[in-house]
Order: C-alpha cells, then structure tokens, then sequence
C-alpha cells in the first residue's frame, strides 16, 4: 500500500508510452511478459495482510484486502490473537463450490463467546470506488458491468463506476453468514474451490485470496452432508492454528512476492493471456474472463 | 436424441405459454422448479453414449455429444473395445485445471500401436448450427457471442449463428492432443477441474461432460511436474477400465436421468439462477453465466 501515489503515475506514464498491442508477431506469451518483468512488477505483501492457515499437511497463506473489508479483517485478526482458530476444523468440502472452516460446535455456541472479537460486524459486501485505483479490465463479464484488478485483487463495479467489490473467483476467501447481512463475523472462513459462483458477489463479504496451498483445500475429501458439510467430527481435517504472518517470529513468515497488477506488465500479462500465441494453440481466443487472469506469485527470500 | 421434432415443438409452445416471469414474487427458487417438474422434464441418455471410467474408488460417469464430435467418439468406442484404457492411469492432475488420464508410457509408442482405432482423427473442434437445436441464453459471456444449451450441454456460438462448439465448463471432458490439430484421438482424455478455462474452446475437442463422479478425479493429489503431470508411476491412480454403458450387461449399466435442457422447465431453472429467491441473498445478481447454470441429474430406477 506504501508508494501509492508513485504507482498511480507510474500506470498512468507506462500506459501513455506502451498503447496496446496489436500485431500477433509483437505479443508475448505469459513466460515472455515475466521473463521481461523487473523487480519494480513484483510486490512483497505486507505481513500484517498475510494470514496462515496452518493445517496437518501444510499451510495455505492468503493475502487479504483491508482496502475493502477493513471491520471484519480487524475481527478476524483479534480472533487470530485470541488463538480463536486453533480449535476449529475444516467443517465443509462441497464439490465445485467451496471449502470451509470454523468452529465445529459453533451453532450451540453464544456468538458472545468468541472473547474480545465482536460477535456481528457491519457488512461490507462493496465499497465506493472513491480513492481507490482500479485498473479496468476490457472483457465482457457475466456479472459485472466493469472489471478490473485493484491492490492485487479482482474486482467488479457498477456501470457507473460507483461502487467495488471484490469478486468470487477461485480461490477467494471469504466469511461466511447466517441470514442477516451483519451475522458474518469471521469465526468461519470459507475458499471458493470451484468455478466461479460470482452470484455471491455482493451477499457476502470476500476478505482476500489464496496465494498458496489450494491444493491442500481443493483435495479434501467431499462432506457427506448438505452442502457438503461433514457429517461426523473424524471426517473433519483438525485446524492447527491461523495467524497473520507479522504476528510469526521472522524465521517463519512467509517468502512470497505477488505480480503487481497496476503495471504496463500485467496489462502485457493480460494480453497475453487473451491472444495465446503457444504453438499449441489453433484459434486464440482473443478474449478474456476476469476469473481466467492468473496473478503469478513466487518465492522470495526474506532480507 | 429420439423425439427431436416433438420437443422442438414442444419447447416452443411452451415459450409461448410462458412470457418471461418478471416479479420477484413469482419466481421460483431452482428447488421448486425441480420439485414442479414432471417426468418430461428428464431424460434418460441413451447408454450408447453413456462413457464409463472405473476407477478403484468408484466410477465416472461421462454422457458424450455424438452430435459434436462424432469421429472422436467412435474412435474412443473402437478403443473401449478393443479393452485399450485398462492398461491406462491417471497420468496428471493439475490444480484450477484438468485431471487427464491416458498410456503412461504413450510418448515412446508408436500411434500404430493402438489397434483398430485411428491414430488421428480430423478435429472435431465445432460444428454447423445447422440442423442443431440450441436453447439461447441471455448471458453476456466473455468468450463466446453467444450461448446455450445443445442436446443438454453448454455450448458457444459465433455471432452470426453459423457455428456451434461444446464449451470448457467445469466438469467437460475433451480429448488431448499434441501440436497438430488431428493429434487427439482419444488415447488420453481429460476433464475440466477448475474454472472454466474456456480459452481452449475450438482448440481441443470436447466431447462430453461428467454426470457422476467428480469427486474422484477433483480430490487427487495434484501432479508435482510440469502441468501437474505425476513424475513415478507410483503416483498414478490405475484405470481399472473404461467402456460405454451400452457394452455392459443391464444390472452394470448406468441409472440416472439428466434434467432436459430444452424445456420450459430449464428455461425457469436458469431464471431461478439468475434471480436468486433464498432468504440468504440479500443482493440476487439478476444475472448468469453459461458454466454457472447447473444440470441436474437424478438416480432412476432401470425398467
């Protein structure tokens, strides 16, 4: 978030100097656009941003957006301080739509009981798109009649440009509710596993996304139940702990850079990824889904 | 594929009778729609195109579009007859993408080695509108012009109506291929495990969707190579056989009925969707996305 003010003239300058790409000889691939990256296109997320799901066989790390869901992160994160997760379990594995985890006994359980965490937090399903920088994406969405990227994250917004709100692609993390708008609270996170159900834009509150270890959600076995949630106590994966990354001794944080999504680089990685020009490929689509647009991550070491 | 002209006829009357619902008071949720079909309203795929992977763990169950890839399939018909696929494995699982099974030791075999089927088949990758009856729906889709419903799978077209192809949707099966166009001939087979990659529309061919079974391919430990590709044979899940639901004796065979896609019925189903009626949607998207329409299936007694 540091250097805002720099990135939005940089985007702007780089976007003056490099217009769009119009001959198939000059497009690059994706591996050409992050071979031709510098230092400047990649990102370090600050800590305090990264949470970790530490599970039996590895840790998922997301990144999450307090630039959109600023009440329920800072829930979340004095749950995290009061070790609230580390008696929760993966409650829920449904095919093609989401894995979850909370507080197994939680409906018996007094929502007055998750300590010095509020128990409902006001929603923030989308916010105004004043002060933020949005770099709109051309593709002709289902859901929203704009899209774009914005600190890192995918977003959708209204014709009129007015509000944002992150969407539900694979991979984004969510806090699941009860009936009531306010009733999520962040005891019980879930991540969609599946295509994109981008119909819950807007009914719920998305937090973030998966950086790394989709894969230690994506192949759990499926609940049983409705919903796929697991109907006994020993189907549950047991959760070892969730804690942001800044609240870690240094020695076990986490090494990972983000590819920045405000730069000539990713509209370049954009276009790429809407005319494939591998040799594999007959008819290039010339198109692109918001959901489809990869944000590359990498190892980095910790100076 | 039997009583084509009654539907056609059938769907349109019903069109007519049905003008488009336009309050929220009326609109159905998709288990009430389910719940005022009738026995019309579902179809029993024909076992000749009913495609069976048994697994150790279970089976899949993939209904194939002879109306969209005709050669392929009876290439892959010769194959499951020939008993090629019990040799074969789970050769890759690649996460947000496709689990592909196939030969593993296929890259140093001859083509000629794969008995009576063809070792290349002309690609498949679209077909004329022409004599097709596909369902519209109002979707704006980021990949295709326009999109529907063909014989209960999910398909694009261009836009001037002249061509017709089978679209990446999660859970569509498509054959691999190498850099030639006619390279696949269904040896190896893959489906779709992730967001829709629907940039591969027109350049592999699909020939199908999963049913049944899903899970058994989803919940696979992901491939640490290249593309998810496993790197030992250890990894790989052995293909106990695969064969067309026709080619088994009866108590074998496959009980379960797809939900019509070309019904007034489907077309109240995809509204449901659209519209989202359930007490927890607080902002229903008014909107859809071809790949988030599902197609129910049921279990059903044989006669």
């Amino acid at each position: 978030m540091q250097a805002k003010a720099l990135t939005l003239l940089t985007a702007c300058a780089l976007a003056a100097m490099f217009p769009t790409v119009s001959t198939s000889a000059e497009r690059p691939t994706m591996a050409g656009v992050l071979e031709a990256a510098t230092e400047a296109d990649w990102r370090t997320p600050d800590p305090a941003n990264l949470l970790i799901l530490q599970l039996p066989g590895g840790r998922v790390i997301m990144e999450l957006a307090p630039d959109f869901a600023p009440n329920v992160i800072e829930n979340i994160r004095q749950l995290t301080r009061d070790n609230y997760y580390a008696s929760n379990a993966i409650i829920r594995s449904q095919e093609n739509y989401v894995a979850q985890w909370g507080d197994p006994d939680a409906e018996t359980e007094s929502p007055a009981s998750i300590g010095k965490a509020s128990a409902t937090v006001e929603a923030e399903f989308y916010r105004s798109a004043k002060g933020l920088d949005v770099v709109r994406i051309d593709s002709r969405d289902a859901y929203a009649d704009i899209v774009g990227f914005a600190g890192g994250f995918p977003v959708g917004m209204d014709a009129d440009g007015s509000r944002v709100w992150l969407t539900h692609c694979y991979g984004a993390v969510g806090i699941s509710r009860d009936n009531a708008a306010n009733s999520g609270n962040g005891t019980s996170l879930y991540v969609i596993t599946g295509h994109a159900p981008r119909h819950l834009d807007r009914n719920v509150v998305v937090i973030g996304r998966v950086l790394r270890g989709m894969e230690l959600l994506t192949t759990l076995p499926r609940g049983t139940g409705d919903l796929g949630f697991y109907e006994t106590a020993a189907e549950m994966l047991p959760v070892s702990w969730m804690k942001f990354a800044a609240d870690l001794p240094l020695d076990e944080r986490v090494n990972l850079q983000v590819f920045r999504t405000d730069t000539d680089a990713f509209k370049q990685l954009v276009e790429a990824r809407r005319y494939r020009t591998e040799e594999w490929f007959v008819d290039p689509a010339g198109r692109i889904g918001l959901c489809n647009i990869p944000i590359p991550v990498r190892e980095h070491s910790l100076e």
